[in-house]
């Protein structure tokens, strides 16, 4: 039987939903927690793979089990294994082909920005603080140019030396910029994204605020495919996977 | 001159305002702080001691200091050495008469309980979570039996052995349960408050909700004078130190 778990976590103190030989990686111990539970051993799959320091209101992971579990139980006895900041939020069945990751029809992504002068004391590790005047107007002109069907490659990094996503066209269906209480989030919103796309669409959106580059320069720099002309990377812990939407 | 600091602070990692010898004490790493800007030993009062793992989004404090300060460079220092969980709101000049904690004519606490199954993971440091299901109606018919002037022995922890507030009569203004989302907050007001005084009516009224204190009971447990009558403590996470208000 296939199983989705709908997940929250604080992702402050974790090298990422999956991290090569590293057990703080979340993805391992939800494996862990599971395989205590099952009493064998379980590989889970993730819909995305946060980095270090990404925070997730809506990730979804899929496993496979040959017992019908009781599912109520289980999601307790999983929350009372895995350590306060990782919470599963649901635990349901799923038809024999779901697979959380390629059945994916979306996934909603929000980067919150603070742009109070003084940084709040309890959002520290959920936004990035930002000391330079953002022009809303100016930061949606800017979003526009990432929304449609691009080829993202100067806006993703190599996961590893080499290797460079196959396939490097991605559809952006909304990317709008939302004032909210001490400063605004930006919300993406598409297919999928590449490694590190969000942060580095971000970035360069954020230079392009302070005008370390030109707005003009955008499409060059799609065209350039180059990485190193698109802007710097926004830190991990302004970053939320919100949701992933499945074809129903 | 006397100065007034506005503060914000999670209390997570602190053994809470004031100390003996602590240095993790947040009054003293302020003054610490505010030692090494202005070159000489600063004291600086609070006007509530809040305990190990209480919060803050309105302590405010005072110090004395010879010379007149630039306040928006002194802020910022301030920010700059303080820990980031630790944050200065404001800083202004008060009148010499000024006392951060006698001249506080009321003060405003909050404290938030997590009511949902799951609790979030973005919230685990920042409210109670409680497992039983609690009756808004019933929870706000037992906290009117706070509101007015009381002799609040009953509610109120010794700081050290023998150490009984020399008058244990307070005034709670106002204390309503407001529903939030996840759960609810119970709003306090008074004049001021005796040690642990919030937290002991806060785990009294959810020991009322639960049916482990008959509401009945609770005139009879403030003529006792006797805090071993009154309910549990509640956990120091869920509550805020929210504004203290002084006389213009």
């Amino acid at each position: 039987m296939k199983y989705k778990i709908l997940l929250a976590y604080d992702g402050t103190q974790y090298g990422g939903w999956q991290v090569q030989n590293n057990s703080t990686a979340i993805q391992a111990l939800l494996e862990n927690a599971l395989a205590t539970i099952l009493r064998a051993p379980i590989a889970v799959t993730g819909a995305g793979r946060t980095d270090a320091g990404v925070h997730a209101l809506g990730q979804v992971a899929h496993f496979t089990h040959e017992e019908s579990l009781d599912l109520f139980r289980t999601q307790g006895s999983l929350n009372g294994l895995l350590p306060p900041d990782i919470r599963v939020l649901e635990l349901q069945t799923a038809p024999e082909d779901f697979h959380a990751r390629y059945s994916a029809k979306s996934k909603i992504y929000h980067y919150h920005l603070h742009l109070d002068r003084v940084m709040s004391p309890f959002l520290r590790l959920y936004r990035h603080h930002v000391n330079f005047p953002i022009d809303l107007k100016e930061l949606r002109t800017a979003a526009k140019l990432f929304i449609g069907i691009h080829d993202f490659s100067a806006f993703a990094n190599q996961a590893s030396a080499g290797a460079a996503a196959k396939n490097p066209i991605r559809t952006i269906t909304r990317l709008d910029a939302i004032p909210q209480e001490g400063g605004l989030r930006l919300e993406f919103e598409g297919d999928s994204f590449l490694y590190k796309m969000v942060r580095n669409i971000t970035g360069t959106l954020l230079d392009a605020c302070r005008g370390k580059i030109d707005m003009e320069q955008i499409p060059e720099i799609f065209a350039s495919k180059d990485r190193r002309l698109a802007g710097g990377v926004a830190p991990p812990q302004g970053l939320f996977l919100v949701k992933v939407n499945y074809v129903e």
